[in-house]
């Protein structure tokens, strides 16, 4: 009886540890698979584990891409850039940097990574305004936005503006509205809504847009780059009217208006908060003549005037106040 | 001699007499022709001099034409008529007479004449809510400006619209915005701001402009004529939701949102001051179910929802206050 007794016993007790040992290997197996899934807690880095990068497979359509010259105030640069990295429908940043012969902030930009964009620094080697209606490879989608390198706008005001220019996409949908005015003697005057519009019954008119915040097509930028030589020599004379150059390209174009004006919510100029005391063009003493001036240069170069004037005033029906457009019945 | 010296004297005698004659004969004429031209002074009458009556020279693309229909209150028919007929670049008044079996009061009107406009009185044999979207023989303009019988508004709103109306000519530019709001059942219900609507990020949308307070193109209402008979039998039954249909037409001709909302500086609602007692049908327990009822019905017979959604809000740049466009910066 034993010696049949005996191996039963025996075979099971092998088949048992056979078992348990295929059963610890399986679980080790899955623990360890499991520690590999598990995130790297490395100080107080980010993790490694990161979803792929949606900017990149946004449609060349549905994405914008934000272009920001940048001269003496790189701290608003950097403070501008943290912001403007989040606006919804971003595609990639790109900064043209004319401070020529420094370093750009590129290395201090990639060690505070990971961001939501690509940004690039586009190295110039003359300080020129007309520098950022370059075409940059870079570029890849059509629509541009266009901002100075001190203005701060909302992201609310930027996706809703992008999405007016959807509609409007042969204009330069913006923010700053300015207008020309003709005098008796013919000679035309550059201003804002201090001037009066000559004739042209109730309230105010505009006939530009500024582009140092605002979307337009990246197509004009080709167009800015055929115009005659006089014109880009008047900007690298004036260091000035380039914005009113590319309202009179996309004036004669359409034939219709330049620009159409989007009021914003909360536009804030951050001229103030710089360090490098370099305070903008714009404070310079004969900036508002030069502009007149530009006007009536551009009209002698093009022999015409081909502004036109709009008085149409777009804002985002039901923001920020749900009942924005209620009127007392 | 005297022969001779006889005969030129008598000859010059007649020719002068003959020349004093005519001389006479044309100043008579010619201060007959002046007193004609004068104008008649008679009492406290407007004279008869009158310029040739610039409205029926107007451009059919530049003038616009009224069409109100009114029912049960004439009091304010009438003061809206002395308002509107006065309005920047209207050619016509149509006057959709639902007072069935009443006589109009085209004599008064007569009586109180000249207007700067004909107004023409429709008389209708029923009193349904779709009679004025008939094609008025009399309606000559591309445009036409439709109006409640108890909505005042500005001229000024009225001229910056119908300029807004000239540059979308093919969608309903008007001053009241309304929405439909899809629900998870799947039914769709009418609103206003009051609704919330459904993942569309910041702010408000609309998705209807109301046609008793808008401008739109006078081939739309051959657009309405064409429509299918439940269409009509929809609007007769409710006598309600004719402009959610041609709201629905609208759409679906141009696959745009069927409507542009201009924000109206200036509007007022003349309900209350009426003699009548009528109050408007708007007032009417079940009126805003029937028109979710009418919203859940044309989808049925279309077999689609064509409606689409819109945040765009415009105003009159510059008007009324000259910097109604600044923000600090």
């Amino acid at each position: 009886c034993h010696h049949i007794c005996k191996l039963p016993g025996r075979v099971m007790g092998i088949r048992l540890l056979h078992f348990s040992s295929v059963v610890i290997f399986v679980l080790l197996l899955v623990a360890g698979a499991l520690m590999a899934l598990l995130p790297n807690i490395k100080d107080d880095k980010m993790p490694n584990l990161r979803r792929e990068p949606k900017s990149q497979s946004q449609s060349a359509l549905d994405s914008f891409t934000l272009v920001m010259q940048t001269y003496n105030r790189t701290d608003l640069l950097l403070k501008l850039l943290n912001h403007y990295q989040a606006i919804p429908h971003l595609h990639k940043v790109v900064v043209v940097w004319n401070n020529v012969g420094e370093k750009t902030p590129e290395e201090m930009w990639n060690s505070l990574g990971p961001h939501p964009v690509p940004v690039v620094f586009k190295v110039q080697i003359v300080n020129r305004m007309r520098n950022r209606l370059q075409i940059f490879p870079e570029l890849e989608t059509k629509a541009v936005l266009m901002m100075d390198d001190d203005t701060l706008i909302s992201a609310y005001d930027l996706a809703f503006a992008f999405s007016v220019w959807q509609q409007f996409p042969d204009q330069i949908v913006g923010f700053v509205p300015r207008k020309h005015v003709s005098t008796s003697s013919g000679i035309y005057s550059y201003g804002s809504f201090e001037l009066q519009t000559p004739g042209f019954g109730n309230g105010d008119q505009y006939s530009m847009v500024l582009i140092g915040a605002a979307f337009f097509h990246s197509g004009y930028l080709e167009l800015f780059q055929k115009q005659p030589d006089a014109v880009h020599t008047l900007i690298d004379e004036t260091q000035n009217c380039d914005d009113i150059v590319m309202n009179f390209l996309v004036a004669k174009h359409t034939g219709k208006p330049s620009g159409v004006f989007v009021k914003p919510v909360d536009i804030r100029n951050l001229e103030k908060e710089t360090n490098s005391g370099y305070s903008g063009m714009w404070h310079r003493a004969e900036h508002l003549l030069q502009r007149s001036y530009c006007l009536n240069k551009l009209v002698n170069i093009y022999n015409s005037m081909p502004l036109k004037y709009s008085n149409i005033m777009i804002s985002q029906f039901g923001f920020p106040n749900y009942a924005n457009h209620k009127n007392k019945m």
